[in-house]
């Protein structure tokens, strides 16, 4: 299946750490994204990555540039990410929300670059003149830098929200077709057995209207749906005969 | 400052790695989430994580339990989180923005438990049990889990996603004082009274795990509030003691 998405390069920039890429490449794979581009990362990291679990194809055919105008070349929206607010920026600085919006717009037709900064320096200044514009991670500002697979996987997720790609959804609605909510024919039924069950233990008095009506109120706003109202309704006959059984043995 | 994600709290259960503690850590404190418990970690991942960089104040202050009851006794919402769709899930299943915006309702009056199960099982049954339901990232299904740093990155983002840091809208909660959640102490007593009354009266038996699961959830789906589960615990206590008595009757 080709989507949107297949227009998205993720372009980890001066990467140190194989962790992160390796967890870069992850969240990639967890949302569906599947071109990874990488721009003069520490070699060992690269080559340690790629041998990394979860994600071995996608890193197998990772792309790797030695500078950033390459790594971009075939993209017509570049977009630079950072967690930073106080930093001088001489870019426009987008929210995450906005910023994804645009991006998404942009995919529909044509390649996006999003790029990720090394871990300790973030993107330089040199790295940044090749971005349009820059998208921020709503950080606290004290905290400062996220963690790089963090900071992927909460950008990925902020393109891929909202979306109808995966079969999830579809799933998760035949899920509830069991729960139906209650008819009230079930409801008030449960609601008797439950009276009986509290008179034969004592806790109401017969024809006691106000427990009956407080106890109809109590049971609905339990809002049941039909299988659950079974069970009760099964546990609270089972506890009615039991009452009732003893109270024979006694006489 | 004070602010409704002070209501937060986020629960690692049985957490393998101490990078992953150290990056949930992090990730919490990115987003301005403070309060971390961690049930039954591995000692070794938990002491490890304690010196990790980047969140050392909140780990430190981390709270340990020895069992997700105890850790979410104060939480009148109790989320479980799964990257998994296909499992035959027993709970109510929400996405991420859906579920989100319910967990930040509640996060303006009352504790909210979120819950990121081990690295390789996910939340048990017996885990799951103690929530009320489940919210998915929305990750491919084919992929299978998430890295849980990068669930944890991802979770909090979509919590913190459009706030404006003001304090305002506690006040609005307050005005339905009455209709408060019952907090999970007072579900899980409930859940306990519920289950002697159904062993004495043969309904289930003794040491029967599955039906206690079984019994935890179907307690859970009745979203209580405080009165209600006093009422309830009240009416239980009443059958158990007459099933009691009339038992000591027949002896």
């Amino acid at each position: 299946m080709t989507s949107d998405l297949d227009n998205l390069r993720v372009v980890l920039v001066a990467t140190r750490n194989p962790l992160n890429i390796g967890a870069a490449a992850r969240a990639m794979s967890n949302f569906g994204v599947r071109r990874l581009r990488v721009v003069n990362p520490y070699e060992k990291a690269f080559r340690e990555a790629r041998s990394a679990v979860g994600a071995a194809g996608l890193l197998a055919k990772a792309e790797q540039y030695d500078g950033v105008a390459e790594a971009v070349a075939d993209c017509r929206l570049v977009v630079g990410t950072t967690a930073v607010g106080g930093r001088d920026l001489q870019h426009r600085l987008q929210g995450l929300v906005d910023g994804g919006r645009q991006i998404k717009r942009q995919l529909r037709s044509a390649p996006v670059a999003l790029l990720f900064g090394s871990e300790r320096y973030g993107l330089s200044n040199e790295e940044l003149s090749h971005c349009h514009w820059l998208m921020r991670i709503p950080t606290r500002d004290e905290h400062g830098s996220m963690n790089l697979g963090q900071a992927v996987a909460v950008c990925l997720y902020e393109l891929v929200r909202g979306r109808r790609t995966t079969t999830a959804p579809a799933k998760i609605a035949s899920g509830k077709k069991d729960k139906t909510s209650a008819t009230s024919r079930e409801v008030e039924r449960l609601t008797q057995a439950m009276l009986k069950v509290l008179h034969d233990s004592g806790y109401v008095k017969p024809r006691a209207v106000a427990a009956e009506e407080k106890l109809r109120r109590l049971v609905r706003r339990m809002e049941l749906n039909s299988n659950d109202a079974e069970v009760w309704l099964g546990m609270l006959r089972q506890i009615a005969w039991k009452l009732g059984a003893n109270e024979k043995d006694n006489k």
